[in-house]
């Protein structure tokens, strides 16, 4: 969120850094109960929870559910993981017992355009620069374990190729967490006989690795081993898959994942315990945080608030078809995040015009946050509706917006913690907690496990998006089918797709109808357990912009100036 | 070294987990006297030592410094690391207040062939799986910062190229801390307009990086900064050298290394505290632990015991010439590190032979111990010999590495900290001790700063190879003598050539003669402040053999298994 938001002196890290933190030890015991051989601690400020510990709570009841998602994101912001940050402080303002899980930043967009993902103004997660770079140390685990299953398949190929491995159907590339366009597509192996065979190769930024996605969705160390051997990495001549197992690489994959597994704690502004962990695309992958960080934030808390990734067509669904398929999570309270200047971009006005009153453009766009309002009823959810409030947005706009969403049957809320804190959002926990309190919540799937592939792409798109049909290629068809001989019908399917509209067309603001999704391509992440159909172009490893973040970005008296 | 060595049942990390590990910060506290406040842990057992504390130490006075080096390695095994370990077991064993400095290993070849690099049997800094594997990020945060500003290169490029790079003159590689061979050539930029310009490019593993050596070389933070800004990434068609500085690369990278260049600090099996910290490699660099580490530890304690790598030849003369030059370090004792089983093979005898007493193999390899003993006195430092002892040393054989060793007026001791921890290093411990306070230690330079820089290749080539000459083409030369115009003629010299021998042939065990020393090519580290000589044939990016370490790595009940 830019600084510019309501005028705000202070940039994100500089709040961040004068802020006074409380140890995170101290925080695990006084608001969670965990004591600190429970912990293991990286640096003052942030812990990993030992999955011995995260084990002992199995008998525990739950905890209630929030997810936090949003309208179509815009250019003009949204702010998603600051409500999520925000709501959570409000809920503990409120007298509750709360805590929060997000995903971990990927560091390479760090450098590029791409602000911090730990919230903004008053509503941040801290250390956020700690956040933001290196943090604990797991998505350098994860780039490990991918890239050693990559240099194992050069190798067992070098070493003769006992497996038979097709060199060109090699489907595993390698990934590093840094947006580096110049390695999405190279030719490896070059320089003779020592280096192997050259073949066709690229790299994808970390996040968009399948371990990431099976770190996400893993239950334990064991589940994550056994997903590791399930993934696909190439296919033979006759089309035979071979497997991570078949190169026996899921054991010391699973080695170098055993201690990021376990969820890492830190705290918001206001000392509200956090989970930060996993962070996979919201594209190709399902774009929320683990697994385990969000089953076991429901043994410790009376309310978990979470967030998905995009909007809520790709991210709530995703969170919902997937990860609350596969983890048993049912969700009490969805929060849908908007902003007057973003429904106001959904209604035609320029990033420039922002500032002026403009209702005829807002009633226009009010057309997205209905048609997301009206899906998340679909999946049988109670919703609320939370505006993050701009300086610019005058009275009559957000009278409109309350008297609109009332006429949709959902409550729309003002919410500042951005610039006040969990306070500001005290009335968004308010209608939150009397939500959950009525027990509307009666979760239903979209589609169930045994509808076939295509059809369950095809009921997303119609369902959801509001195309009039799903399409695709005879070829995409076959693949989907011989797929589903091979014991992979039961799987969810992922769609990637712009994120900046229900069709494919990104430029089709607010709730366009008459529009079809074509199916381009799928892919099958055997490990992580889903198809994932590509409607569109979807970039697997960004670029930096011509002048970067990384030009800002300095350190000095010791300090990290320039991360935001 | 094999669990084999004295039929051990255990293997180096089933003694690792069975150790009773003390909490690291209870070890600082006793041990070194270091507030819980001053250290940032990383889990129970690893923690790094704030840099504000690494400040406060300034005016303290400087222990005794011990430099641990080695015969020419051979398949044997000398068993160097597990001396540094033992030794300061037995140094704080016979009632003195020691402790130690290694290298940190590189997660790559944990996967391969190479065993652990923390010690072994019951000389082992431990938890030994973790500092075998990610540790506390520091090889992943040199990883990140050296592939910021390859990807800032491209990215020039794409956008204009206003610095005029010629893209066939980048200087700058990528890296990796995996053994891939696959990645040592690539073309990288294609698939079209999108992507960049294509262009011939590789990986090293991520110990090659020059920013590991600069890592390991900065005084500080600034210090480090500075550096990092001088690396020369490019040239020009005109020749003229682009630095990291010119695209502001240098505070983004500083910022990823602000925690990484903190200390890290663990224990021995004995509880003695060990500073694990930095590795670069020791033929394209200068093989040491940090400067930040060593001059830290030399403010901690009476009696500082580090490592260089390889063989003295190298290991050691770079330490000396590199590292004590630019960091105003002065040694106070050499222990020279052989085995009986090593002497042996450098006398002719093959490996599966060794078990057998052969008086005249050792005889005749003592010639190797001999020069390097020579060169050590050429430094003007005194020495002592310390034989890791193995089961199947005969009492001859003892007896004469002791006669021959007395003959070239330096003592040898059997150690057997292996099996017996420190006490089985007592006696070294004793001697070394007796050798400091004689104060016999009179640090001689083996060239002085403004020597041309192939006369110091020749120096080091004829002094301390004992070679008849060092040779190069003009071409190489004419570079010298160009970097020599540009301001570089001061830096130190860094050979890289097979650690085997003194010659550049591997097979030229013993003491070679009536050999020459042919510089192949020439490469400036003007971050890290070296010029590298390269001599024959390195590897900068290993591979795995066919059968890799990670086909046996495995998790079993949440315990790392088959790492060694």
């Amino acid at each position: 969120m830019p600084a510019s938001q309501h005028q705000n002196p202070k940039s994100d890290i500089e709040i961040s850094q004068a802020a006074t933190k409380r140890r995170i030890l101290d925080i695990a015991k006084e608001k969670l109960g965990i004591a600190a051989e429970n912990l293991d601690p990286y640096g003052h400020y942030k812990a990993k929870v030992s999955m011995d510990y995260v084990k002992s709570l199995a008998g525990k009841p739950n905890g209630k559910l929030i997810l936090v998602t949003a309208i179509s994101p815009t250019p003009a912001g949204e702010g998603k993981t600051t409500t999520t940050v925000g709501l959570t402080d409000a809920l503990n303002y409120i007298g509750k017992k709360a805590m929060l899980c997000l995903r971990e930043p990927s560091l390479g967009p760090s450098f590029g355009v791409k602000g911090g993902a730990a919230g903004g103004g008053y509503a941040q997660v801290i250390p956020m620069e700690d956040i933001n770079l290196h943090f604990t140390g797991d998505f350098h685990a994860i780039t490990s374990a991918h890239n050693l299953l990559s240099a194992l398949i050069d190798n067992h190929i070098y070493w003769g190729n006992s497996l038979g491995i097709d060199s060109r159907r090699v489907a595993w590339r390698r990934v590093m967490d840094m947006n580096d366009r110049a390695l999405r597509e190279i030719v490896c192996s070059l320089g003779g006989v020592a280096n192997g065979y050259p073949r066709e190769a690229g790299f994808d930024i970390t996040v968009a690795s399948e371990v990431m996605a099976i770190f996400c969705l893993a239950k334990d160390l064991e589940d994550l081993k056994e997903r590791l051997g399930n993934i696909i990495i190439a296919y033979t001549r006759e089309r035979k898959p071979i497997r991570a197992r078949d190169l026996n690489a899921h054991g010391a994959m699973a080695a170098l994942l055993k201690d990021a597994i376990a969820p890492n704690l830190v705290q918001t502004l206001e000392g509200t315990p956090a989970f930060i962990h996993g962070g996979p695309f919201a594209n190709i992958a399902h774009g929320c945080n683990s697994v385990s960080a969000t089953t076991t934030a429901l043994k410790l808390a009376d309310y978990v608030v979470t967030e998905a990734g995009f909007g809520a067509d790709l991210g709530a669904e995703k969170f919902i078809d997937i990860k609350c398929r596969k983890a048993g999570l049912k969700p009490d309270c969805v929060v849908i995040v908007a902003t007057i200047r973003a429904l106001k971009m959904h209604g035609g006005v320029k990033k420039e015009d922002l500032k002026k009153e403009d209702l005829k453009a807002l009633e226009a766009g009010m057309s997205n946050l209905q048609r997301h309002v009206e899906n998340v009823k679909k999946f049988g959810l109670p919703a609320v509706v939370s505006i993050n409030r701009f300086s610019a947005d005058t009275d009559a706009e957000i009278a409109l917006v309350k008297e609109k969403c009332k006429a949709l049957g959902v409550e729309a809320i003002m919410a500042d913690h951005w610039a006040m804190g969990g306070e500001g959002a005290a009335d968004v926990a308010k209608a939150v907690v009397k939500i959950i309190d009525s027990g509307k919540a009666d979760l239903k799937l979209l589609y169930p496990d045994d509808m076939p592939l295509f059809e369950k792409v095809r009921t997303i798109a119609k369902e959801i998006y509001r195309a009039d049909d799903a399409t695709a290629d005879k070829s995409v068809k076959d693949q989907l089918k011989q797929w589903e001989e091979m014991g992979f019908g039961k799987l969810p399917v992922c769609i990637a797709k712009t994120q900046y509209s229900f069709s494919t067309n990104p430029d089709a603001k607010g709730a366009p109808t008459g529009f079809s999704i074509p199916v381009r391509e799928v892919r099958l992440s055997a490990g992580a357990e889903f198809v994932v159909a590509i409607c569109g172009e979807i970039m697997t490893m960004p670029g930096l912009p011509k002048v970067p973040s990384a030009d800002a970005i300095d350190v000095k008296d010791g300090k990290i100036v320039g991360l935001f």
